[in-house]
């Protein structure tokens, strides 16, 4: 469908305010339910064919086993730039966003005849296989504010979303390893994440969903204590913030950690799923 | 969540190729297959609340009932100001885009608390129950090139997508009546309509529907004498052109209509949904 030997997608940031890990023997049944926010801050992926396979990340040779995976269904080897806007490892799922990307790009420039929703899929389940997320590829290609009402990729998850849209703030103060929190005993987490879905809801409000996140960091032990001084003192100004799982990272709502004298990165909340760029 | 007295939403224009009808007794599962295009041209719906509902579209003061069910819906009077890049009418879901933009409005003004599965549905419901429309409201809430693989509101309807983008050129001899078309017997359009979309799913790239839509208008008895002459013309110079469902409208890929001499609209295919606009 196209002559292009290059393609470059768009694929939103995504912060997961909340969510319970639904693990089965299947990686498209496999998913995470929840709530979170996509963010106009992304990730610009850009796949080139190439001899062999190699990830850069911000201009430095990386692994990136969900992008390396997703180049491997095509039955093909390429060069996969990848350019962030976000930190790495910190909550705002850039592996899942890279994936995406991966896919979207390389269905253009391998002339593929995958639908989106096959696409979808193909990041979904080469983000689960890698045990680096669970929900973030399929917020990412809906985007704006999406509840992840059931687990899994197209066909067996489905989504709703908050109508509206915010400025966003955030910070970081380091990674936390998505892998040892999903892989691990998620009983408590999950049975945390299910009530706030259940209120979430029943009022589809974005400080709804804020205060509901927060709460739940709290409830399911993954709270740390940088982020939790920094909700305190947003808080405290009167704003709404959460942190953003899996990651030692706080987001928050309109001028919320400004106001509470950080010096935050500055976004929005992003109308779109992942797209192809044009060329 | 919010304290706004008026609210703006955008929603992108969407032509359908092709598609069948499916009725029930249900508007929910109510609804058509098919493929299209939303566009890059859409419309603005600003809300405020007022004594008495009215409907101004581009200046004018007019009546819209899928709006005016959508408004009653909120229980409530609304001054609803519609401001539309594309003709009425004419196969570009104007008045399903209408609806939807009421409803993301409204919810936004009336501080309900709706999510944005909910406000489908009800646009959708509006758009039914009036005759007006199908499959437009559930496509423009998508965003993208949407292929409508089940019918219905969110909860039943499935939808996939063509992964890319285009530019778009688009030109209207003017005003098919929708109702008149969907209300009568829709035994052979849904026909050739079930036969493009199965060949659109085996190879989903935008050419290909494109053509397949062409072959739909045919098949179907839709195709109109100034819309095939544009068509063809388009054909003679090399390009892809099918027309607009439900109107007297030709709409092309690339530079299309231009390379045909005619002077077109011109537009791009929109990556994402209707969303509301900052305030």
């Amino acid at each position: 469908m196209s002559d292009q030997s290059t393609a470059t997608a768009f694929v939103p940031g995504h912060v997961t305010g909340f969510f319970s890990a639904h693990r089965t023997g299947d990686p498209t049944t496999t998913g995470s339910r929840g709530g979170g926010l996509t963010l106009s801050d992304g990730v610009r992926v850009t796949v080139t064919p190439a001899r062999t396979t190699r990830v850069d990340l911000d201009g430095r040779r990386t692994e990136m086993p969900p992008v390396e995976r997703v180049v491997d269904a095509f039955e093909t080897t390429a060069t996969v730039v990848v350019d962030s806007d976000l930190p790495v490892g910190s909550g705002f799922g850039v592996s899942g966003a890279a994936a995406l990307g991966t896919a979207l790009a390389s269905n253009t420039v391998f002339e593929g005849d995958r639908s989106e929703n096959d696409l979808v899929e193909l990041a979904h389940v080469a983000e689960v296989e890698s045990g680096t997320g669970l929900g973030d590829v399929v917020s990412q290609a809906r985007g704006g504010i999406p509840i992840r009402v059931e687990p899994g990729a197209p066909g067996h998850g489905v989504l709703d979303g908050v109508p509206t849209s915010a400025r966003v703030e955030y910070l970081t103060f380091g990674e936390l390893s998505t892998a040892e929190v999903i892989e691990g005993d998620t009983t408590r987490l999950s049975r945390a994440g299910e009530r706030a879905l259940s209120e979430l809801r029943d009022r589809p409000t974005l400080p709804h969903l804020v205060r509901l996140s927060r709460r739940f960091a709290r409830e399911a032990g993954l709270l740390v204590p940088e982020v939790e001084t920094a909700i305190e003192a947003v808080s405290d100004a009167g704003g709404e913030a959460a942190m953003a799982m899996l990651g030692r990272s706080v987001f928050a709502l309109g001028t919320g950690l400004s106001d509470a004298g950080y010096d935050p990165q500055v976004c929005e909340t992003y109308p779109s799923g992942a797209h192809l760029c044009h060329p």
